[in-house]
């Protein structure tokens, strides 16, 4: 295509709210517009362009893996959230809104109940399952704090899919064949990626796994083994077990003064313990639903963290909070000096399960200044999580080497989700007995919008983005350097309609602008290659240029067909 | 594709609510699904792929007349709409909402507002025009009565185009480019229409033409030409000068006394005269911007009736509502007496344009049981529109031959539309000498998910669908009679082998119902040919089925490719 018929609105001008690349070459590229700067985009030909070319990599790894596409109404009605019971539950995110005749009605942020009712229409009996149905279309989150361009707006196109089977060992097969087909669509768009276990939020089980592309400004952290394929959220990582060398202070029974020591560290130095043999105690306020609050404490070894989003999921709440003094006092909690076995009615407490059969502890005993040394966990019976946050150094949980942080762009989810939704919406179907089951489901997201901003967080330098071969704009971009050269513009025309003919997509730079200001907008568009005809024409070259590391390469416009087919 | 494996849930019900052909087959053959029966529907599998068909189709033909696809939010701010005006003057089809900041936002019924927005940001000079770009993607309409299936749906798919340019002239140009591309675009789906002369609404002028599918079911009137192209919406139709051979009721001015003659019936025998020397006046209650309201008489010839929606603009009205007696009196006019020579005060009123110069008139005198006679409007300056509504028999404004009334479904309306947003909205670029201007502008849409049903409304017998070759879900369907019989199946599991490799899209029902079953979902479905492989395959024989009139046609399995290849 012509650059000069293309709407292509390239600027300088960074956009005020913009600190992530992605955003920012993004916007100056002119392949997306900000609506009012309020997390909505418009797609302008070159962005449309480029989201038309991810959308079809989706679509084809898809519908090779047997899913059928479908598409839902955006608008929901409420009554189908009212079933499932998230109408109340889910949060201000939730675009509520009435039509003209006062029902309730909702934009999907997400389309289980939608796809469920479309299925406990359809589907009766055993004899039509498996099925996986998917659609690639808008969603809306009413986000509080829209951000980074693309990577969180409030409108944004995904690709969620839903799966439904007679058994869990089915949905699991599903499931696996999910990740190796997510795991294809990335390969295929250039994507540097890992798959990890994932936060499965308050469902609990293993059967989530996320698609994290690699990049430093990623919002997620993960923990990583150089040594096997383990990975996981920061949410969700293990550990192998972690023994301690230094001695256990023995001791029986015992209440202790303690003035002044409120931390691991003073209470470390004072009984000359590893924090190991401590009790970190941690009080937070539980939110549920329609307002409920609990009180609860978090107890792990010294020499653990706590991780919040493991707290959270192990109380079945829908977020933590911190907690203030008065709050505390009002509870009967003595700041500085909680421990797990002491503690007033009305408090809740969850125990890491590093505690368990733990001996010689020394935990606060709810009173000011005073600790308790000579506890032991044997055989006590409570309520034990996994609550601790994986540090760099800790060692895999497969392999036993050290495991490291790296930082990643959730781009994808699986999920093994069970009967969540098909128990209380009633989807059932008919068993090879004539009886009725609930449908065991998987649920499989790509945010195929935020995949843009990913492989451009994974694939830019300070001029601009370099997209890959699967996801460019253009195979190619032929740039005339001047105008008003004939024989440039000759060879120009000439390479434009032979380039085309071989079922090259060029972009032709044929403007009257200066060349500078034609190389800057090819750095900052990034199509992966570009042919540049300009006054070495004279002495029979013409230049190829590879976007990335911009490495320029002199050739004679009689080889230059012969490197396009090589390289492009 | 293999029949087993995709979700085609057709059913023998047919839904309550449906009259329409295409709105039962539509969802009898599990094309689509309502939800909640509220205006709002899901696309399944072959749904969704007669929509991708269609969408495809209309894009190559945009893409090709030099057209760019965007993607623009639908999640709209108000803001852009209390620029242009209509956030306040649309109706409650507009679906306004707010966030959870308490700002508002509507969704998109149309996007003239939000393409004025991206362009007036990224184009600034008369270099960057023409420029012609389009979506395809929801709409929201939030109809009082939403029926008819996919026709008058409240969530629906829609291709939006608006061009710009710097001159009325020049888009006069790109609306005849973008008739001839629509021309195109209907007649590869196969469509029978017809292009017309449509209302352009309160803007006036004659620049609206739609494109109507014509189907005894379509909602549009529209009056046709067989001897010549003409063809207007009957909101927009004219006809030639309509003289009348009567005699004259020639007459001094006089009030007469005319007791019971409240009807042009009435008068007409009264008088011993032609209607066409008679007044007919007809009161309506005028409906504006905010509440506001007005009584009018809208005055013609008693042979002629009066349009209601070419009332409706000639007073700039949001819409005409019928007047109660109690209205009429208070607004001083009597009932069945009524004329536009006396008026009271407040009372506004339009004459049709073929009153203008007409004399020996007879109209009401607005006191009970009396007429005027001898009316002349002769030089009488008043405010005339055309208001007739056309008949058929009218002679055609074009070639003077009769018209005729037919059906339509509007499937496409283009528009001139001038600088109706780009002035309030600031949409202007720099000309030739740098001076700002307005830019001109042109919209043009199809109802994309419409189409769906508009095709089928023109194609499908008592059976079910008949899809167009361009929209049809798969270009041939194979069907295996009884798949017990390993001949059989043999046979057509190797056709189905060949013909996929030889290109064709093929459904092949290999499904272990009965025979019968097979060729009503055949018949309902609506697939343009099959094959069906039976009992006669033990004398050499399968059977070629033409969807259209369900002509069959004994092959032997050695010639079938070539049928298939002919035929298909």
């Amino acid at each position: 295509m012509r650059f000069s018929r293309l709407l292509i609105p390239t600027t300088k001008e960074t956009p005020n709210d913009a600190t992530l690349a992605s955003h920012i070459f993004l916007i100056r590229g002119g392949f997306i517009q900000s609506v009012g700067g309020s997390g909505l985009y418009n797609f302008l030909p070159l962005g449309k362009k480029v989201l038309d070319k991810v959308r079809a990599v989706v679509k084809e790894e898809l519908d090779k893996a047997g899913c059928q596409e479908v598409s839902l109404s955006f608008v929901t009605p409420a009554s189908l959230w009212q079933e499932s019971g998230r109408f109340e539950k889910y949060g201000k995110e939730l675009l509520r809104f009435k039509d003209r005749k006062n029902n309730d009605f909702i934009l999907g942020p997400t389309h289980e109940e939608m796809m469920v009712n479309l299925v406990r229409q359809t589907v009766k009996s055993y004899k039509q399952l498996p099925l996986n149905l998917y659609q690639i279309n808008l969603k809306f989150r009413d986000e509080i704090r829209p951000r980074f361009g693309l990577m969180r707006g409030r409108e944004f196109l995904m690709k969620d899919g839903y799966s439904f089977h007679t058994s869990q060992e089915d949905m699991k097969r599903e499931f696996d064949l999910m990740e190796e087909t997510y795991k294809k669509i990335f390969t295929r768009l250039g994507l540097e990626f890992k798959v990890v276990e994932a936060d499965s939020g308050a469902i609990g089980g293993s059967g989530s796994k996320e698609f994290m592309v690699l990049a430093d400004s990623g919002e997620d952290t993960i923990v990583v083994c150089d040594n096997c394929e383990y990975g996981a959220n920061i949410e969700a990582a293990v550990r192998q077990e972690k023994p301690c060398d230094a001695e256990a202070p023995e001791a029986l029974f015992a209440k202790f003064h303690t003035p002044d020591t409120t931390t691991i560290e003073a209470l470390s130095a004072f009984f000359h313990v590893d924090p190991y043999y401590l009790v970190k105690t941690v009080a937070k306020k539980a939110l549920y639903d329609e307002g409920r609050t609990e009180v609860v404490l978090f107890a792990l070894r010294g020499s653990d963290e706590l991780q919040e989003v493991k707290a959270c999921n192990a109380v079945g709440a829908n977020d933590l909070a911190d907690i203030s003094e008065e709050e505390l006092e009002a509870a009967g909690l003595v700041a500085g000096y909680m421990g797990p076995t002491v503690v007033p009615e009305g408090v809740r407490v969850v125990l890491d399960s590093n505690l368990r059969d733990a001996s010689n502890m020394i935990c606060g005993a709810n009173e000011k200044e005073y600790h308790l040394v000579g506890n032991s966990f044997k055989g006590v019976e409570a309520d034990y999580h996994d609550l601790v946050a994986v540090q760099e150094g800790d060692l895999c949980p497969h392999c036993g080497s050290p495991l490291r942080y790296t930082k990643g762009i959730e781009a994808g989810h699986i999920f093994q989700l069970g009967t969540q939704y098909s128990e209380p919406m009633g989807a059932t179907f008919l068993d090879e007995n004539g009886k009725a089951q609930p449908m065991v489901m998987g649920t499989y997201g790509i945010g195929v919008s935020r995949l843009l901003a990913a492989i451009i967080e994974q694939n830019h330098d300070d001029k601009g983005c370099i997209w890959t071969k699967a996801s460019a704009p253009f195979d190619l971009q032929l740039i005339v350097s001047n105008i008003k050269d004939e024989a440039q513009v000759a060879l120009g025309e000439e390479l434009y309609e032979t380039l085309k003919a071989k079922g090259f997509d060029v972009l032709f730079d044929e403007r009257k602008d200066r060349f500078g200001a034609k190389m800057k907008d090819y750095e900052l568009l990034g199509v992966p290659h570009a042919i540049v005809i300009g006054k070495k024409l004279q002495d029979g070259l013409v230049e190829f240029v590879t976007r990335e590391g911009l490495v320029k390469e002199e050739v004679s416009p009689d080889e230059i067909l012969t490197v396009v087919e090589q390289k492009v």
